[in-house]
Formats: C-alpha cells, structure tokens, sequence
C-alpha cells in the first residue's frame, strides 16, 4: 500500500462533537418545551432521525436537499413525536435552533492534530454536511481545510460511492490515494468497497460512552489512531 | 444596497500575479527552447490561448474538462505554434510545466488584506481553476480560504450565469447577497447580470502594464478599491 495523497474527513462525530454541542445549545428550549427529558437525550433523539432523514434522498425518491433542511424537518418531527404543537414546530425559534449543527465544537485534540495532519497532507470534509453548514461551522471553531467536499458538492449522501469518489476526482486522485479519516465503522467500510484507503479514529463519547450503533461493522483499518495528534505520528512514519 | 454576506473571488489577476510567476518558471524552459522570446512573452502567449480554449466547453460543444487539462493543451497548442516539435510538446517535461499555473504568487497587498476580509466575511474562490489546482495553488502561495467553489463545482465556466448562481446557492444565499471581487470587468459584468454585487479591484499590472483586453466593459461597480486593504476599510464601512 502506496502512502495517501490527501485525507478525507468525516466531519460529525470524528471532527466534532455534535452530542454535547447540540445539548447545550438546546438546553434552553428543553428545559422549557421538553423538562422531562435531557438536553443529552434531545441531542440523541434529533440524531436518531438522521438516517431516515437521507433515506428519501438516497432512494432517489427526492431529489438532493441540503442537510441544514433535513435538520430542520427531523426537529420538527421530533418536537410531533413528543406530542409539541404544530405552532412551535413552524416558529422562528425552531427555523433558528435547526441551525444549531452549524456550532459544533471539536474534539479536544482536534485543533493542533488537524494543524499537524494539514503539514502533511491536504485535508479536506467528505461529510454529509452541506457546503453553507460547513462553512459556518468552520468559522465558528475555527478549523482549517484545504476545501468543502462531500454529499452536496457530489449530489449523493453517504454511503452512496458517488460521494467518496467525486471526491477523489476532484482531487484528481486515484480511489486509493485518497484515505477517509472517520470514527464510523460504516462510513470507512464503504469509503473501503470504493477503492478508498481508511484510518479509523475512536471517539468513544460520541455518543456519551453508549456503544456506538455501528459497532458490528468494525474491520482492521488502514491506520487505527486515539486522536488525530496519533494518527499524524502514523502517517508522518510512512510519508 | 443591503452589504453583502460572503465574498467570492476572481483568482488569476485578481488575487495572483500569474504573469511573473509563469514568466519566472518557465524561464529555463524559454531561454532553451523559444530564446527568441522572453519568459513574459510565452507567459502571455500562453494566457491568450485561455479564453478560446474554454469555448467549446461553453458552448456546449465539449463536456467540462478541468483548466488543468486545458492549460497543458494551450501549452502544448502554443509550442505548435513557434513550430516545437511534437515530441517536445507531448514530454513529460511539458506536462510537468502545464502545473506551473497551481504555483502562483498574490500580488504584495493580498496576504494581509484576504485575511482582513475573512475577518469581516467568509471568503470563497469563484474561479475558472479546477478544485485540484486551486487547493495546491493555496497550499503553495498559504492563502486561506472558506471554502473553494466556482467553475468545477457548477460544471461550467465564467461567464456561465450558473457559474455565479451555484456558487450563492451553495452558499445559501440569494445572488444579491454575494460579492465578486474581480479585477476584470467582463467577469464583473457577468456576474452584475446575475445579481450579484460587485468589486473591482485594480490590478494594472496584470499584462506588465499594457491595457487591459476588456476595459471596453467598464462600469461603475459597487465597490472599487486599489486593494484587498483598501476593499476591506470600503467594506468594514458597511457591515
């Protein structure tokens, strides 16, 4: 195996962590429309709808939307599911939380890990992220890629293969010179059947210490890091 | 005139001097092969062929190519010229040179003044060059980006309307609230006609001096600014 040539990043979950950034920002709306329940548990019942939220898209049943809209459509159908008003479902004060996803914070040893893996090689987001998202979200936490790649510069939502190899193309590299970096077992197992090298970094609180529901798709990656300080020392050894 | 929301950017003249930095490297190749014409001359010679060799693409004639592929053409149709030989112009050392466009220098005032826009907006790349080029142009020359749009991304050239058009949509924006920042009037003039505002920043030494091939397609534009410093203090006045 031939070192890669640029990485390729999943953004929620390995990047940042959506969990404690989406509960906190919630945590206001909760404690007012939704007491019985914890700005932890909001966080995890919003991302719950997540995958049905691309499945329309994914079928080809709908065409392409923006993630930033299918956050705004799960949260109103978790605010139904929990029996809140249709009112309160369309308002401003929800349009605005839907947003939320766009101020997420990272990892802690995402900033300097990030900084040290773009001396290396180039970095860019293949995340299901929209183009606007991410770049509000980068702005917030102040992350720096080399460019916004992914499901709406390719037109097709992860794990479609579309997405990982536009990617790749618009790189002009090979399937197999790009290398996904990302704490999904499932995102790298389809980065991997389209030719893509694969570096899997545990985040084993994403989703508050509960095992992640992707679990049964682990394999032996490419590369196998704790943080992104470590996974730089890794391909730092074979650049 | 509400102020503008993000700034998207003309790149070759307008952010870099293209005409020193391919006159400085393919300044052994010159003296070689073409002694009697100076580096700026084939750098210009080079430039000329850039329009026509995008217009089949334009026109529907040709599917989108990358500038990548399309800058080694014009290099290897500009050598066919001066009457090269062909094997010259299907070297490797030609394919080589036809990279020289992603290793451009800013002009003196860009570094600082880009980075006093981003401060005050987010700041994209609407370019003719493809994603690959322009990631290892911004690696090379260290300008930060948000995020890298434009011809690639939309799949079609400037002044294509849906060059500038899905490049606010990305971004989520309508058209009036998106700025290019452009040193070429009929760039400017495309994009007015879009929606867009629009920037003008004067670059007269793009062509080492000599006038402008489009200065026919002056107007007033929204902004006008002898820099990216000077563009940042018109715009800071708005926002």
């Amino acid at each position: 195996m031939q070192a890669p040539k640029a990485l390729a990043f999943d953004v929620f979950g390995t990047v940042v962590d959506w969990r404690s950034s989406i509960a906190q920002q919630a945590s206001g709306f909760v404690a007012q429309h939704l007491p019985h329940i914890s700005p932890e548990q909001f966080a995890d019942g919003w991302r719950a709808l997540y995958q049905p939220a691309m499945a329309a898209c994914r079928s080809g049943a709908r065409d392409f939307v923006a993630l930033d809209t299918l956050h705004h459509e799960m949260l109103q159908l978790l605010l139904a599911q929990h029996g809140l008003p249709a009112a309160l479902q369309h308002s401003a004060e929800v349009a605005e939380l839907a947003l939320a996803w766009r101020q997420l914070q990272p990892w802690p040893d995402v900033p300097q890990g990030l900084a040290q893996l773009r001396q290396l090689l180039p970095v860019v987001t293949l995340s299901n992220a929209n183009v606007a998202l991410m770049v509000a979200m980068n702005r917030f936490n102040g992350l720096q890629w080399d460019a916004v790649l992914g499901a709406e510069v390719s037109q097709h939502y992860k794990p479609a293969p579309q997405a990982y190899l536009r990617t790749a193309e618009l790189l002009h590299l090979q399937p197999g010179e790009l290398c996904l970096v990302a704490c999904h077992h499932s995102d790298l197992a389809a980065a991997r059947d389209c030719g893509l090298q694969t570096a899997y970094v545990a985040r084993p609180n994403e989703y508050g210490g509960a095992p992640a529901p992707d679990r049964a798709a682990e394999q032996v990656w490419d590369f196998h890091a704790n943080s992104f300080g470590e996974l730089a020392e890794q391909l730092a050894a074979v650049l």
